[in-house]
């Protein structure tokens, strides 16, 4: 379709472009049409060459500008530069992205940079990278506009004018008391359509949204996100502003918590990356598998327990593996939503009551369904290819239907009634539930299982 | 902590403002400053005539703010209303947000409603209902700033200052050229610094990224994140400019594509709603759960080839859960590992054999590990809980150990190529994945696992 030719495009325009004998500042001028992230796309189809010989045709600010938008050989494209390059580079880019690329960097080398940064550059990337990765002080910028609460309209927006040439974030402006602490927010919108006799106190928000830095990032994203603004600003623990989240840092952040709870669904402990060591990524994995290997020893044992039963019909093994997956699907499911619940919502009591009776009565519902399905597809199956008669094979599909039932009602109960109680005591329920519940629903499907079978199932075969 | 209380407080205060007896311009201004999502919070607070009373102090503008921030109660609030004044605060709403309290109305007040809004909010409304679900334009709002190329910076400045008055999205300034085309976006910063003799057409990017309405959110959400940019344009086929994508709308569809694909990482086809009844959420879970039903039941065929195994060493059923538990869950790693990467970036066809590659070296690490712990462990346990002399308790468990590198490396295997099949072939691999990768590596564990005893065990304990 025509959209994607046309998107395509840019990129392939830019290299071609770049690779044109077009003079420098004829050059400069074409390439400044173009979206800074396709630039950034450019620089991966050119040779090392081609993008030495672009850098200086560009030019430090318009480098940081692009250099902001990539997301893979960051290191490389930062080793092409100099050092004294590189270290301009840095100090004109938000803070944020400038700690993100130093991140990137080889120890030896980040270290020359941060020494060549200019003042201002330097310490706001301290301030940053003092805060804990978990921390929403990780993820602001100090790129933003703040006045006092003073000003006349004119002169808020002579400040604006002077601000902006230096900061981007403009939409919001923050304002300050005399004390330099936060006093307020006004909306850009608001003081450009203000008349010049108009207050500006009149103009400010007294209660927007604030966040402390030291906060946790997934203690305060979901509140972040409800109120829907552009920025929101970051305050000193006695309440000096000292940076900004941006709505693309609450992009970010939205999809690295939604890609963690979902790595953690899967029992990683944390999101992979492409780039990781081999190494690394075990180690990532190994807990919840080492620590499902042993609950499920322990499963072993309780099946063990149940070897009699098998002695005498093995058939009753072939729809093990049947009840255990069904089980486990129904506990997954109970789990997911239950952790999303959690996570959205502030339930009441009784919410979470009625949210664990709907789960049950799902489980219910879904569990007769199958059974039935089970009963009949099974029943016919036993007699036709194992050779029971017809009253026997329903018999056998009978327990395998009933153990369904019984299993993923529990299931159910436990996939929800479990990351409530981590939850309650301020443990992860996503990383902590997944080896627990699927434990606990293997025992409670075996135990049903066999048990069903033991009762039902021996004696009659055994005279049989 | 400190923080908590004084963020609670606004709505607490807020409850304290509108019950105490204030007149009423003394009360709307207090409550003009404090946030909109706070105010909403506050209205569940107060009961139906506390709010009957409130609405007409308050306005329909102001109305319209704040119930564009309702997450619940939206119908129990319209119905307080006259279906006059909701028509007036429904037109007054962001189209986007004006289309989401619709869907959220009962058919005939919707009806009624709709009939009453004023001329231009009819026909946003209409166009975005026309957009399907899944159909980006469905989450573009008709709120932005556009102005024509031929316009001095002085009459872009006025130009924009009377649009500000009923547009909120003003940062990035959208041009249209004589056929009143998309034609490029002008960063509001560059407007405010600019000189009043500077040329408008310096300003616009003319490259600004943009998407076509009819474009499927999953097709583009990645490439809008990328671009980080605060509004993208939505064009018509013919490049209308029809509305924008704001980053509110943006941080929305990330965390709702998120959250689909977490669902449906647990087997659920879309994500549940709490308020959603047992009956919808049942058919939401119940299509995994029959495919994996029948495809259990594949699985059951085979291990019932197995019968006389077990049946002479009915010991070997005791860690069957084990082995197809530790393969499904190496599996499900490597499965999610493997969608996020797709939905992430786009992959060279080397970067896939890396990632597969990486996931086989993971699951052989992992699996050797775990194999040396079950050897061990097992081994001990057979000999002292089950009577079984040392060398053959650590037969057993050496089958044990066997089965699960085996069954490891092949999940890992198959948990990576499967959805990068399903992605080749354009099927959505977190949906599709899920049922055949379960039931490949059940297969696959109890192959390995039954056919290893049958294998090396049989024959010796047959003998002793």
């Amino acid at each position: 379709m025509e959209k994607t030719v046309v998107r395509n495009n840019y990129v392939e325009e830019l290299v071609n472009l770049i690779r044109s004998d077009l003079d420098k500042e004829e050059l400069l001028e074409q390439i400044s049409n173009y979206h800074e992230n396709d630039i950034a796309d450019a620089l991966e189809k050119l040779s090392e060459d081609e993008r030495k010989k672009l850098y200086p045709i560009l030019g430090a600010k318009r480098i940081s500008e692009i250099f902001s938008y990539l997301e893979e050989n960051t290191r490389q494209y930062f080793d092409e530069l100099s050092v004294e390059s590189a270290a301009k580079v840095i100090s004109l880019m938000d803070s944020d992205d400038a700690v993100d690329v130093l991140e990137h960097l080889e120890d030896s080398k980040r270290k020359e940079i941060v020494k060549k940064l200019d003042g201002d550059a330097v310490a706001d990337v301290r301030m940053i990278l003092s805060f804990d990765d978990s921390e929403i002080g990780s993820c602001m910028t100090t790129n933003f506009v703040c006045i006092s609460n003073n000003l006349t309209i004119r002169q808020a927006m002579s400040e604006l004018v002077k601000q902006a040439g230096e900061n981007d974030n403009i939409t919001t402006i923050y304002v300050m008391d005399e004390n330099k602490k936060f006093f307020g927010a006004i909306d850009l919108k608001d003081l450009i359509i203000a008349r010049e006799y108009d207050k500006l106190d009149d103009l400010i928000s007294h209660s927007y949204p604030f966040v402390y830095g030291h906060e946790k990032i997934e203690d305060c994203i979901d509140r972040i996100v409800e109120y829907a603004e552009d920025s929101i600003p970051v305050l000193s623990a006695d309440r000096f502003i000292i940076g900004v989240i941006t709505s693309e840092d609450i992009v970010e952040m939205v999809d690295d918590e939604m890609g963690d709870d979902y790595a953690k669904l899967a029992g990683l402990t944390e999101e992979d990356d492409l780039q990781e060591s081999v190494i690394k990524s075990t180690k990532k994995r190994l807990p919840w598998l080492i620590a499902l290997l042993f609950l499920g020893m322990a499963v072993s044992s309780v099946v063990g327990m149940f070897e009699s039963v098998v002695a005498i019909l093995p058939i009753v093994i072939c729809f093990q593996s049947l009840v255990l997956d069904m089980a486990g699907n129904v506990g997954t499911q109970s789990l997911a939503v239950t952790i999303r619940v959690l996570m959205d919502e502030n339930l009441t009591g009784k919410q979470k009551i009625g949210l664990l009776s709907k789960e049950i009565k799902i489980g219910l519902l879904n569990g007769v369904l199958l059974a039935i399905m089970a009963l009949t597809f099974l029943g016919v199956y036993i007699h036709l290819f194992k050779n029971y008669g017809w009253l026997n094979s329903f018999m056998i599909s009978g327990c395998v239907g009933a153990a369904l039932i019984v299993a993923m009602v529990i299931s159910s109960m436990v996939g929800t009634v479990i990351p409530m109680f981590f939850h309650k005591i301020k443990i992860d329920p996503a990383v902590a539930s997944g080896p627990l519940i699927t434990t606990v629903n293997d025992l409670v499907a075996v135990v049903t299982y066999y048990g069903l079978s033991m009762m039902f199932l021996i004696d009659i075969f055994k005279i049989a």
